[in-house]
């Protein structure tokens, strides 16, 4: 019996760093994860002004098949939503966040479900890298590329 | 006459400064671009551990519709060239390379054209953004995403 909260301690700390991987201070992460998860509300409100809210002025996208994006014009057409798309599912889970002066880097996956005009659902996931620029108080996207996983 | 000189260093400045952006010591930034070129020449020569040994040694590659792939044997794997193919030209164009203490950023764009089985050749291109760490007093590869730019 005594050996089962030291292993259960050991497999729970073996997991939760094995999955993440935070470095910097408490608060810039907070506020990384923060906006992180402020990011997927907006793509599931089709809220796109929040989305490119999201992104320094300079901030940048990089999606497949596409030439680099940038600027909040460019970023707001690439955003908004498709006429009868939903995303009725967005998360974006960091594996890994490194605070380095006023930059960061975030890489992980991420994982949604879009309702299509016929009431039919695709799911699908990938991974990402993210730089991130503190501006002010706030941290901000500045270089965002991703790519799909295996279905 | 006079107005000659400041209009071309003028223009000079906005078209060097629009295609590149290299932010940090000019002996860690000449470091990248010649790890950069130094990638290219061990695809294009099928050096395949000059490949991995870019990487640190927990650095992570982002290929598409793969999962994410760490450590030198999954990328010695991955990189290894296929049986008959040959890539006779790889090219990489960081666009920015900021250092902010031992980690950079760097964005940019790739193309290359592999030679086939028949003879045949194919071109591609794409978009890529890396996060180095400086290990020892060399820069090392950690994190490694890419996809397609439209052809």
């Amino acid at each position: 019996m005594r050996y089962i909260l030291p292993l259960f301690l050991s497999l729970l700390f073996s997991c939760s760093t094995s999955a993440q991987n935070y470095i910097g201070k408490q608060k810039d992460i907070d506020q990384i994860l923060s906006n992180v998860a402020l990011f997927s509300s907006c793509i599931m409100d089709k809220n796109t002004q929040g989305i490119v809210d999201s992104y320094t002025v300079d901030g940048k996208i990089f999606p497949d098949q596409r030439e680099i994006m940038e600027g909040s014009e460019p970023l707001f057409k690439y955003w908004a939503p498709a006429e009868g798309y939903t995303t009725v599912l967005h998360k974006v889970t960091p594996q890994e966040i490194q605070i380095v002066k006023k930059t960061a880097y975030d890489y992980g996956i991420y994982e949604g479900k879009t309702e299509r005009p016929d009431g039919s659902v695709s799911s699908w996931q990938g991974k990402y890298v993210i730089v991130w620029k503190k501006v002010g108080k706030d941290w901000k996207i500045y270089l965002d590329i991703w790519n799909r996983s295996p279905e």
